[in-house]
């Protein structure tokens, strides 16, 4: 096969996250500050697509570590609506890789026009987005050409966790992160079962992905590169609303991912993995628990185990690889999904 | 066919919704004084499954009309991981037709303990998730012996709307309201339209069902319904959303399910609409609107236009119709879904 920009640059992620954390970790600190003193009850996150799933770690990160609720903002009722919510005691957060999309720009400057306090994560510093946020955090991933997000993504996450320390003013925490950008290599390791995993799925249309709790985001991650790239239906759940409804569709031969590293949640996981076993599902695992893996004829083994907190940031790794060979698999080309763009621009 | 008791709830709607007003209008006028007495900021809410779905319809209701933005609780915060956030300037509603899930519950407790005003949405006025609130809003749908809920979902979002107009004191949206349960009874003629429709997908396993603002609900909870009953992968999306990525997994034939009655962003799913035709897709519309309805072959046509605001109580209708029809044309049992029970417990 001749060589993929998507491949390439998933393999860059260890060095992305690395001159991330090297280039914005002074930055983040300044920023806090003002942040701090200002009257913060709650977040307002505004984002779409690979960054809405950025935002949905952010609600489980903030508030265990900062204890600040968030709430996913309807930009519709910022612009085609134009009845946008009072947002006092809110620090409104856009998150962006291109910084472009005119509904995520409208929600940070209506917060502006309200006196709340805003920031922008994106990768572009002369982006709208960025220009219209009082406090800028760069994603330092380098342009990234194809148009799946998978080292945007990473580094979103990664600026998340250490705003979360920033507030926070926690260096145990702001030191965990440091050992991110070497875990993510190790886990590149896993191309290869990841390529087996593929193999098997290769006829596949649809599919669950499951996660809770941090990882809920890395089933919504995953399940959307498997959508963009291998055009297979991938529906993400929490393992517990699958539980209130969705399992029903279920039968044997189903092929359902979970993602259940060891934490809080893995056992609840690890009861779902049973129904679903007992229902005939084909099971793929992405954990570092043999007890997890055990049940998966295609098991995605993760080499290092990341405080909980992080894990996502290695989690999605094998998501990634996976839908990168199911693409390959199937034929079709990673670097060019059939109509999309970079830039998406939704009102 | 023998009688389905899926089919008679459905048809009690009406009554539902029409008990529902006349029980419980003076109950949450009272209830509106002594919340708007406190210092609410923004509203939180616990939910699963369909009541989830009610929850989204909340964020777009409150936060247009009341100016309140909406935070999904994220309950595995509250049990698993034990570190709930604070709630200070919130109020916290648990909505739960039971009333009996321990992670919705354990949401409201929090909440009391941290002084922040709560409130249940529920069927039953003795459930712990009732007693565990400082105010009870009751749905009065009658009992819902089948699992799918149904009567159970329009009476939730008629009590959100409800206490939106109470909150804001609103006597012409509160005169709205009143039209809903016979709007409701007009759209129930549908269900001939929704058996054609279903004809035409009887043997459909993957499908996407697309709406925006306040019918982004309406989409999710007919998924659902199409995901318990009729054992369709069915994933819901925003049209937003949908263009940053999904829409990749169009081709020929792919049927879609479209959620566009006349309002703010009619135009917006329009052009989606557009776009799905253009790539071939198989679509079925929900509308009031000559136009939208012209581009589908087996159209589902509201036969009255309410307010924006309380479209999604008319529109989901069709849909429960088409999942219904869709579960007899494929020959499963509508009143007793495989493996799902009427209450479920999740942590």
């Amino acid at each position: 096969m001749r060589a993929s920009e998507l491949f390439s640059e998933i393999n860059e992620q260890p060095a992305a996250l690395q001159r991330f954390l090297d280039a914005e970790s002074a930055n983040v600190a300044r920023i806090a500050a003002p942040i701090g003193r200002a009257d913060v009850r709650y977040i307002v996150i505004a984002a779409r697509g690979t960054s809405d799933n950025a935002a949905t770690y952010a609600k489980y990160v903030f508030a265990s570590f900062n204890r600040l609720p968030v709430a996913l903002a309807t930009p519709s009722l910022y612009t085609l609506y134009r009845t946008p919510p009072r947002l006092e005691g809110a620090l409104v957060i856009g998150i962006s890789q291109s910084g472009e999309s005119p509904d995520i720009v409208a929600v940070v400057e209506e917060a502006r026009r309200q006196n709340a306090p805003t920031l922008a994560i994106t990768n572009f510093a002369d982006s709208p987005l960025a220009r219209a946020a009082d406090h800028v955090v760069l994603q330092h991933a380098g342009e990234e050409k194809t148009i799946a997000a998978t080292k945007t993504y990473t580094t979103q996450l990664c600026a998340l966790a250490l705003l979360s320390t920033a507030l926070a003013d926690d260096r145990a925490r702001r030191a965990e992160l440091d050992a991110v950008p070497d875990a993510v290599a190790r886990t590149l390791a896993l191309s290869d079962a990841a390529e087996f995993a593929a193999s098997r799925w290769a006829i596949v249309t649809t599919m669950l992905v499951i996660g809770r709790g941090y990882n809920y985001a890395t089933a919504f991650e995953i399940a959307l590169k498997l959508k963009e790239l291998a055009y297979v239906t991938a529906e993400p759940f929490s393992s517990a609303d699958f539980l209130h409804g969705p399992i029903a569709v279920i039968q044997g031969g189903y092929p359902v991912l979970m993602v259940a590293p060891r934490g809080r949640v893995f056992d609840d996981l690890l009861d779902v993995a049973r129904q679903l076993k007992a229902r005939g599902a084909d099971l793929v695992m992405i954990s570092d628990a043999a007890d997890a893996l055990a049940p998966s004829r295609a098991p995605l083994a993760l080499p290092v185990a990341l405080p909980e907190w992080l894990s996502p940031l290695v989690a999605v790794v094998p998501g990634q690889l996976l839908a990168y060979h199911l693409t390959a698999a199937k034929g079709y080309d990673p670097d060019h999904p059939r109509g999309l763009t970079k830039v998406t621009r939704t009102l």
